[in-house]
């Protein structure tokens, strides 16, 4: 039988399978998850055991731990390390799910769950074509080492120490990551390069304790009003960056960088009446492609503070957050940028209040890759037989904090094969991935084992 | 017996109604704590009749019900109305509460509950020094009606229509509230001036659901981002409201009204000490006791949107909301600043995010009341009686929004003659009264009963 055969002949057990790994609910932010995430971190073992990987094992590291299997039983022939993540965001609100987030549900040929496309689909898809062509053919063209972690979610903040304490065992020629996405359902996409990440979360101090609004409210300070002051003083109403240096070291987009991306088939009034929005918004003298791709943004992820219940509380409110990350593009420095961030919040924030800094630990460089590389172009082969013709060159405005540290670990660019799509809810409610996904990844995988390098 | 020996023989009792009266979860605001509003009417309802007031019972409303109670056996005196709540505020965040709001403590010589001030403490006090009178002297000087409201801690949405509709039954000679303070625990204080109230809520939306940051940020606007740039517009950094029109219908102070209020031994670098700020802050150009006593406010109450759990969560929300309210003084009108902080923010909206307003049913309007109004003057000989000099003349930040209904509807000022004291957490965690209050309270209230108007 051959590889292919086989996809076929256990694709509703692939199917059955997906189901099985999305219902595990490894949210690494949330430390009430902490077991979930090592449940994940077996389940992908055991799996990586059932489809002929050796040495499959936890690798612990000061966090959630990564799972780990090889195959080098082709010597003389390159070998590749595959890198993904088995953990995923955080659900809430729950109530804007169709259907539970860790109940999976197909319903219209998509899986919905938390984590169907971001990045179980990336992870189980290899093991499942691996299996397929170790199976079938009875061993690989290449070797294969298989890592996956469990804090890409939060920054990947021990994977660096892992990587290097563990550089022999995973040395490699060439790395390839399982966690991104194609262009479209029916254009390819050689992802190029991703956004940097910093984050922290900015706490306001008032009062030791909540007041009344009309026997203190005008002679202590409002900290919800301190730190709207803050925040708008972060960004402008576009979303320019105001942060004191912020664009400083950003290499500028040259004519050519600009011009390959507009030559992607992207469809602005789609994306604005696919979000329901009036009109898409962003920093001026850019295209809305540009500003997802290639520029630097500072978004405000969540504030609370005071009073949040049904009807009127008149307090004056004692403390107020809000949680802050930025998107970098190069050569914006993450922790410059945070030092830039507190300095700048120091400088604008009103009298009467204090503020401190709960930088996030989880930090990621931006990240570009060579357009002919060699394993571009193994992955540009490889898409052109899946698609039936060439990929386009993309960028993602998302962050893969571990491609910096892989590069300077083990000396290796990371390119990037994965088949999620950007209007699958990934971060969000009702989160899915397609299955025709599935059977365009699998096959790929299948092949891009196959390929030279 | 006379009422002063009554007083002293029954302390313990009426301590241990105040505890058993503040037990009673009566948060108006909250909808799952309706039957417990209804049950601290019927309790006060009780307390009345036990205390010898005929005619005591529910009086409906639209929404939570009034306790009511008379005694008019005193043909040719005045009739004097009583006016009280017993309904209190929420009681978020609980973990700040040293013991729980709604298991009354006593330490230190105070009675620590939500409601322990404000403003149970005036309705219980007033029956208790009502009975005191009646029954060591078989009658009243005066006669007295007592209409105590379930809804004050939302802006007495349904009370005016009551009034409107019980004029004859609630015709009166005089108002008295019992729902306000004194100057210290060494200093009485006559009322003459409230500020009025109105609030709401700010919704912004986005995108319709949350989205990946990383994919949508730079194109798809920020609706917590869009939220502070709308707050930071209608308060400069120092709090003076930059709404369009707000200050327009506020009757300047004249030097005599700010020459009064500079008599009044009030201690900024206490007050700052006290809520552990670093500095007082407020609009510029008047005193921290002008802005808290005579000049209008917005206060942001409450603030949220996006992501508010541990660690990150890399997200583009949805939705922002902010609670906001407005204290006013004369001559400022609830209805016309609701309407012109809406105005304002749809002017300064930034692009690709949309608004929409839930204005606060409850408002009020700010209030003051001669200094030489005949019951100013009996409140004024009883306080220097309580505390042996004259009182000061002083005015409250706070909001009672029934005093103006009363004023329009019976046709008369509503004075005011109560114990609260502005250190006793109202509105906050560990809202407490001194038992030192009660007792001069039920001395004052049992005075009172016998001045001449």
């Amino acid at each position: 039988m051959s590889w292919s055969s086989y996809l076929s002949a256990h694709r509703d057990r692939f199917i059955s399978e997906h189901l099985a790994f999305d219902r595990i609910p490894s949210i690494s932010s949330l430390p009430q998850h902490k077991d979930d995430v090592r449940a994940a971190a077996a389940w992908a073992v055991r799996r990586m055991q059932q489809a002929g990987l050796a040495n499959a094992g936890i690798l612990e590291t000061e966090g959630h731990p990564c799972a780990y299997a090889e195959w080098l039983g082709a010597p003389g022939a390159p070998t590749l390390l595959f890198y993904g993540h088995f953990d995923v965001q955080p659900v809430d609100p729950v109530s804007l799910w169709t259907t539970p987030p860790f109940e999976p549900t197909i319903r219209d040929g998509r899986i919905y769950a938390r984590g169907a496309t971001d990045d179980k689909a990336g992870v189980l898809s290899l093991i499942q074509a691996i299996e397929s062509v170790l199976v079938s053919e009875g061993r690989l063209p290449v070797n294969v080492k298989l890592l996956f972690e469990g804090e890409e979610e939060i920054g990947s903040p021990n994977l660096r120490a892992l990587l290097a304490a563990r550089k022999a065992q995973l040395a490699c020629d060439h790395i390839i990551s399982v966690d991104g996405g194609q262009w479209s359902e029916k254009d390819g996409g050689i992802l190029v390069s991703l956004k940097g990440l910093c984050g922290l979360q900015i706490n306001v101090h008032g009062a030791a304790t909540d007041l009344h609004s009309g026997v203190f409210g005008g002679a202590v300070a409002n900290p919800l009003a301190a730190l709207a002051h803050i925040l708008a003083a972060l960004r402008d109403p576009d979303g320019r960056v105001l942060v004191d240096g912020f664009y400083d070291d950003v290499v500028p987009l040259t004519p050519a960088e600009r011009a390959a991306m507009a030559e992607v088939p992207f469809d602005g009034d789609e994306l604005r009446d696919r979000v329901k929005v009036s009109a898409l918004a962003g920093e001026k003298g850019y295209t809305p492609i540009e500003r997802m791709w290639a520029r630097p943004t500072l978004d405000v992820n969540g504030m609370w503070g005071g009073f949040q219940g049904a009807g009127v509380k008149t307090v004056l409110p004692g403390e107020a957050h809000a949680k802050i990350t930025c998107r970098l593009v190069a050569n914006q420095d993450p922790q410059k940028i945070i030092e830039r961030i507190i300095a700048h919040v120091r400088r604008v924030t009103p009298p009467g209040v204090r503020v401190d800094f709960e930088p996030s630990k989880g930090t990621a460089y931006p990240y570009s890759m060579p357009l002919d590389h060699p394993v571009n172009e193994a992955i540009k082969r490889t898409l052109t037989q899946v698609y039936g013709k060439p990929p386009y060159y993309i960028r993602m405005g998302g962050s893969v904090p571990v491609t910096g540290q892989f590069e300077r670990e083990l000396g290796s660019k990371v390119a990037t094969l994965a088949f999620g799509l950007d209007d699958e809810q990934m971060h969000a409610p009702d989160e899915f991935w397609r299955l025709s996904s599935l059977d365009k990844a699998l096959k790929a995988y299948a092949l891009f084992l196959h390929e030279t390098f």
